[in-house]
């Protein structure tokens, strides 16, 4: 819980090594999440090799330029005040890149892909390495640069490093704002918790 | 990681109470997920009245019913190997449930939920509870038995509780199994390991 809260989102990496065994743990940490029908429809695609992971940035950036020359309105107000552009630096500039996929066909296989991602971000969060959670517009050509069969689909790309990323976590909603009792719109606040903690112990008689 | 590791799915949970605090943390270490823009499109249902579980219960067992009817092959024996069926008993006897939505319209709705799923699972082994992601077959019942606006869909039903199931983790691939190295294909095994870490702290002179 406490590496959920610290951990950030980081788009600048350090070109120090890092150590692959780190990496290998956390991508281990990943096959331990449970999966529709214990499917482990997660791939990882490590890519290391400096001249590879140009040729990946180079094919997700042509997908970037074709995305933000169409992006309108509140999103793209959003991605400037970010600072976001179509370049993608970090994935060259970060030491390590994993790609992960999910097998097309197996069940709930995007849903348990992004499960195990979760535990990955916190795994790596543990290690002191940083990462994100990239999602190119397009990704044909990354697959295509990478040879990856036509039966697997890129969810993501974790460029993974030593993050030198100065920007603060992003704000987070409080719970109150995202969290319903019993039906929708019936919100609890922190002055509810003790009557619910009480009524959790003592349940409430069953009504006929 | 080690409460990846420990962490196995529960279907069976005891009648004890369980305190509703340690379900706002959980639930509050999901908040601190990243998601597509920030845009943290995770909604939780925390169901603790039994008439409303019976209502859910009934709604995904009516679905259940016809998918079980309908499934064949291989799945149909991995479920019925797993003593799975569409009877859903555990989600009148955990004593709480959190239903998990998604925001249709948010970017990457799916996965940023799925990624804030593994979070909950994380922080609830850490609290000593146990859960499985239960998805129901047809979701129409539940959101309409608890008012969730169409603008929303029911990701996953997490019934949480003391674990009293005994089955023991389902075994898990090796990294090796489903990893590889630079492009498709090339494996590594753990005698590649040492290598490659060199390789990573003194880098490959760049080819031209």
């Amino acid at each position: 819980m406490d590496l959920a809260k610290k951990r950030r989102t980081s788009r600048m990496f350090s070109s120090n090594p890092i150590d692959f065994k780190d990496v290998t743990v956390a991508l281990e940490t990943a096959c331990q999440a449970p999966s529709g029908a214990n499917y482990q429809p997660w791939r990882f695609l490590i890519v290391i090799d400096p001249q590879m992971k140009r040729r990946i940035r180079s094919a997700c950036e042509r997908g970037e330029k074709g995305f933000y020359s169409k992006v309108k309105g509140d999103w793209k107000d959003w991605l400037s005040s970010k600072g976001l552009s179509w370049r993608k630096p970090f994935l060259e500039e970060a030491p390590l890149l994993v790609l992960v996929l999910s097998e097309r066909r197996a069940p709930y296989s995007v849903q348990s892909v992004w499960l195990a991602i979760g535990y990955i971000l916190l795994a790596l969060e543990e290690l002191g390495l940083g990462t994100l959670t990239y999602t190119p517009s397009i990704t044909e050509g990354v697959l295509e640069v990478t040879h990856v069969p036509k039966k697997f689909r890129l969810e993501a790309i974790l460029p993974i490093g030593i993050s030198i990323d100065e920007k603060t976590k992003e704000t987070r909603r409080a719970l109150c704002e995202v969290a319903y009792m019993e039906s929708w719109g019936h919100g609890f606040d922190k002055a509810a918790l003790p009557r619910i903690r009480a009524e959790m112990r003592e349940p409430r008689i069953r009504r006929k």
